[in-house]
């Protein structure tokens, strides 16, 4: 075989983009048995030339997008410095100047993934992008190919490591979130700043991404409903071990009502669902379809190689697209127009605990009010009450929203009661 | 868009085959617009033309293969028949024909799976076979695809529903095998004659395809060692209960000394580790790779739909191909030839149970002949003697099986020693 070489240029050489770069060279002669080609990185753009790169000679950067972008000999462009911008605009002209693209930015993706999508369809250029999602688990691809054909209703995902870890320390050595999260930034899981982490935001952005190729209907990070993990309390979590669950923070992008529901948010996982199973850092994509039934996916959803493992994965099968001629076939844009459906509209089973005055009439009072808001109470415990102070712990039926939120006004305004703590969601119907 | 249409014949009408006739007709509009064409399954080949199918029209059936094989609209073959023969040489002439080939046949894959695909890829014909490994759960395109640059170590596999359930029995509700694989029969997950199950080779065709695709190297259903679970007794699923531990039949494949490993047999699974957690006819491929870090594919491995969604899966991507004039890139053609080692010379850690005469020395007697036959002993737990018969249990540290072998012929050859029992390999270094 003539021995072709493939041209590409890296955008980023943080922790990524030293992954890949560090992957490419591991693979290179198993690259070529592969693809028959070999790969050259033949660019890497960073912000500071001067800034010394394990690994990566000092030639091959550049701080100017344009060589890359008009230099004709690469055809490949690898974008791990996510952020929305200058990254929207790199890859557009990318597209535009007939570049293959290798994304793993989910910021990116999660507001401008159709458009670049069908920049690319049009342009007859491969975007791949299975690094921007659950790292080393391949989900985007199964998405678009093999469980196209499994009629999918509902996807659950523990798609956010740091958070993950950190309830994973709250459930198994019983830590405060504070805790939880100071040994999460001394491990370097969680950033200086954590609020994308444990705001829900992060994952968010991956619920996005994911209903929008499941369902076929474009999704934006703004259409998904995020809550976070800082309000959760050991005694939430202790209370949840007593009722035999364990507190994941979720994404769930599912088929309701002809509408999609997307949001992320604490959930109470059965202790036997595999998704509790899921613990520190790893991630996982629980998919429900009604041809597929239920089906898992688990592994590393960042780090340095898995998520260069993905992106490389990506690499590979775009170098057999170019020397096959053969790139431009996605999949993934969206061919329908699918509601997302208002959180106020869904219905959840409400894991809650009250304080109340421990006075005769007091359940009494409280089961009236649920009732009269259609919540029903599947499961209730009272705690032996302290200084006149009595705890139930309420795990509801299933319950529109709105109609749990107007309930909980109305017990807010009621004397018996002292303090709402709790309001997470729970698994199952 | 011009309404195209796409031709198929379907081989078999069994229970797979009538979930996908089933499925093509539920995902019809679906596929129109993810495909850009419509899929008419125009004949499907059966031995008994005269037996009613549920759902499957009269007049499509046919018992002729010549008249699949001679209809040049029909450029989808999508077998689902079973079994070596006829299976392999419908599927070469479709490959000669220049039909595009879906397969869910392991056996046929397990024997001939490299000849195939070699043939496929010189005449420029697609050959997809995601049902042919754990139904549902998209494992054959990952390994050729996201998972490729994952330099994958090592693949464990829980790939066969009715052994999985036989044991979850045994764990769970303490019943004998005999009584848990009665129950298997009664549900319709064990077949009349289990022998292809039980013994492992149904499993042993699996790790010969993931062996093949994981490590770009052809190996074949007669290279993979298999022993089944009909040796397992309600006593060691007890003991290894005690130790932390749950017995599953695990496929192995695996990269060591530059050989590959492929073998089928029961383990000893750490209580923790995700693949202990797999319960019922479900099952799972675990994954490690130097790159990936873990992973592991949890899901419905057999059954009508869950097959019928992954050979549905392979019929859309297909579609697609054929419409853009781009089949025949399969991947998976091995490139290297790697030798499969004997499990005489691979390692393993074991778990055995020694019922020997109660008398002094006999413990020292007996490690001593592990000892000298570098058999190192990780965990022992005498248990209080019955009849002047102690129960000795042992976990072994990791060691070649010829030692451990040659280790047992000594010990049963001593006066002390009145049965060995048990003899389960243990996961783990």
């Amino acid at each position: 075989m003539e021995k072709n070489v493939i041209y590409a240029a890296l955008l980023g050489a943080g922790t990524v983009g030293s992954g890949v770069y560090k992957l490419a060279g591991m693979l290179s002669s198993e690259m070529v048995q592969k693809t028959g080609a070999c790969l050259v990185i033949k660019k890497v753009l960073v912000r500071n030339l001067y800034k010394e790169r394990e690994g990566i000679p000092q030639d091959v950067l550049t701080d100017n997008w344009n060589e890359i972008l008009e230099d004709r000999e690469i055809q490949l462009v690898i974008e791990v410095m996510g952020g929305v911008e200058p990254a929207n605009t790199y890859i557009t002209q990318a597209i535009l100047a007939g570049k293959q693209v290798v994304t793993a930015n989910k910021d990116l993706l999660a507001e401008h993934g159709q458009e670049l999508l069908t920049l690319a369809e049009n342009r007859g250029v491969d975007l791949q992008f299975e690094a921007a999602v659950a790292g080393a688990i391949p989900i985007i691809r199964p998405l678009k190919q093999s469980l196209s054909a499994s009629m999918l209703t509902e996807i659950m995902g523990i798609v956010n490591g740091t958070t993950n870890y950190i309830l994973t320390k709250m459930t198994e050595e019983n830590m405060s979130y504070e805790e939880a999260l100071r040994q999460a930034t001394d491990l370097g899981y969680a950033e200086a700043d954590p609020t994308a982490d444990v705001e829900g935001y992060d994952a968010g952005r991956k619920v996005a991404i994911m209903a929008s190729l499941a369902y076929n209907s474009g999704v934006v990070f703004s259409d998904v409903y995020t809550e976070g993990i800082t309000r959760i309390t050991a005694d939430d979590v202790r209370y949840a071990k007593e009722f035999g669950y364990v507190i994941k923070l979720v994404g769930v992008a599912a088929l309701s009502d002809g509408q999609i529901e997307a949001r992320v948010h604490p959930m109470l996982i059965p202790a036997q669902h595999p998704l509790a199973s899921v613990r520190d850092s790893f991630n996982a994509v629980f998919v429900h379809g009604e041809a597929c039934d239920d089906a898992m996916f688990m592994g590393r959803g960042a780090g340095m190689m898995p998520t260069a493992s993905a992106v490389m994965g990506d690499v590979i099968i775009i170098m057999r697209n170019i020397l096959h001629d053969n790139c431009g076939w996605n999949g993934g844009v969206a061919y329908k127009k699918i509601p997302v459906k208002p959180i106020e509209e869904t219905k959840s089973r409400f894991f809650v605990r009250l304080k109340v005055s421990d006075r005769p009439g007091a359940l009494a009072n409280i089961a009236g009010v649920l009732g009269n808001n259609d919540v029903s109470i599947a499961q209730v415990v009272q705690k032996p009450s302290k200084d006149g102070i009595a705890e139930l712990v309420i795990i509801t039926g299933s319950v529109l929203e709105r109609h749990f939120n107007d309930a909980m006004v109305i017990l807010k305004g009621m004397s018996v009661l002292k303090e709402i703590c709790g309001e997470i969601r729970v698994y199952g119907e």
